[in-house]
């Protein structure tokens, strides 16, 4: 049974609620004076923990002048005026005065720097810079040129394209074709800055009963993906529908094979099938290359 | 002058604090149910906010039973009693059981649930789920798929390798060879799963005087990047020294050109200069992709 519900005079907005409601619908904004990146990370991991609502998000990102803080107040404004309901507003900003022209806004505010940074000026005992983060000098860092150069060398080393130059890969991840190789290459490479290589394990090696010649020198490099052979076939039907590439009889085949190699070699391997690329490259990093990242 | 400090007998620590001290040093640590990208990205834009000191980062990731929870603890509580200094930590853990073990270290603490997922609890009139995030089911997401189809597109479609299907394209990125085009592409792929191809301009277009004729369909999909001839220079000339290729007069000639191409085509660009993958991408999406996005 539906209700009306009037608002203070000041909103001057109707809405509507209902003991049986349709799913609350709230704007949500990401106002960042860098990307956005690191407010919709936050603001994801966060919303992820709300079922049943029904959200809509916007980025709001370089409001790095007044000008823009007030076009983002505006925004957030009219998202209250328009649903009678407060948006919720994920913030980065760290500038005082484009911080206070948000937060005079009519919205939940939830603002990372107030949360974490406030806090932390007490228990180090320092003051913030109060910048706009390392973004704008990120470009000339080395951690930054390390990253590019690493995805240039994955895509130099996908797929088995190149055995040059294998002994500067810091991590040759082999697996069947689609174990998720490439993907996880390529994300290593963009948010660590380590090279990875990969190669893959074909039927000829399966014949030969042992890994690629060219991996011979780099055992120590090696971390190998597999996958459910089930899970195997539908990612390679999706690509080559009813080949026999993508028969499951094939996948088990090429996913038993390719797992006993790893077993004989004493390679350490995973199994992506249930696991994002975020998950697998974090457990390559915490599992394989430890020494290096702590 | 140093001074001896003698903390309270609970802590059984001495330590040494100075007038003008060398840099302060803490050990910062990321814990996560998950794979803790979360975590590090949200510490690492607060702690870019704090400089002049020591800081050893440590990710704990998968905290997702009470042993690897105590296993986070006794790390955390060892680095308070070899430092004499609070840890930092940074943490994504929603298991109350599991936060509960984690809040009794010696350390401070920067709870992203705490800080964020309780107020909005009271905003949002609704109960949070405590669930360990999406990423347990992210693989059968839709949004999940899409990116990895991305990345597929991404590499299928880079440097102009194929003008097959160039109609699937969300966006095709245009520029001089090595103006940031694939590492943008990847990152648009990756992050968003957004299908961007990217086609180079090379010295037979500047000839001819017009753009790529397999892009001639595609002209609402053309995004330029461009570069300061100077940086274009110094990047080229990593990859091919004293090569005519990276000659600052090559590097000239060829972005000013680029550029005319894009001018007399109306096609929107941007420099990249002084700007990040990061950066490039959440321009692209907020200025030429957002009616997409939003």
């Amino acid at each position: 049974m539906p209700e009306w519900v009037i608002l203070p005079p000041a909103e001057q907005v109707l809405y509507m609620t209902s003991r049986n409601p349709t799913p609350q619908t709230r704007d949500i904004f990401f106002v960042s004076d860098g990307t956005g990146i690191t407010a919709e990370t936050l603001g994801h991991a966060v919303l992820t923990q709300f079922e049943g609502l029904d959200l809509h998000e916007h980025r709001i990102s370089f409001v790095d002048n007044p000008d823009k803080a007030l076009d983002a107040l505006a925004r957030i404004n009219e998202s209250f005026h328009r649903q009678g309901r407060k948006p919720v507003v994920f913030s980065t900003l760290v500038n005082p005065s484009m911080n206070a022209i948000l937060h005079s806004a009519n919205a939940m505010i939830l603002d990372l720097f107030d949360s974490f940074v406030v806090p932390l000026e007490k228990e180090l005992g320092t003051k913030s810079s109060h910048t706009v983060g390392r973004s704008h000098n990120i470009v000339d860092s080395e951690d930054y040129k390390n990253r590019i150069e690493a995805i240039n060398y994955a895509l130099a080393h996908d797929d088995g394209q190149s055995a040059a130059e294998l002994q500067r890969a810091d991590v040759i991840l082999i697996g069947v074709s689609r174990s998720g190789k490439t993907p996880t290459s390529l994300y290593l490479a963009m948010q660590y800055g380590i090279k990875a290589a990969n190669y893959p394990l074909i039927p000829e090696d399966f014949e030969r009963g042992a890994l690629p010649q060219a991996l011979a020198p780099f055992r120590k490099k090696l971390f190998g993906l597999s996958i459910a052979p089930e899970r195997l076939a539908e990612v390679r039907f999706e690509r080559r529908p009813n080949s026999r590439y993508a028969s499951l009889d094939n996948c088990r085949f090429e996913v038993e094979e390719a797992e006993r190699l790893m077993r004989r070699g004493s390679i350490r391997w995973l199994s992506t099938t249930t696991k994002s690329i975020e998950e697998i490259a974090v457990t390559v990093l915490q599992d394989f290359l430890a020494d290096r990242a702590s």
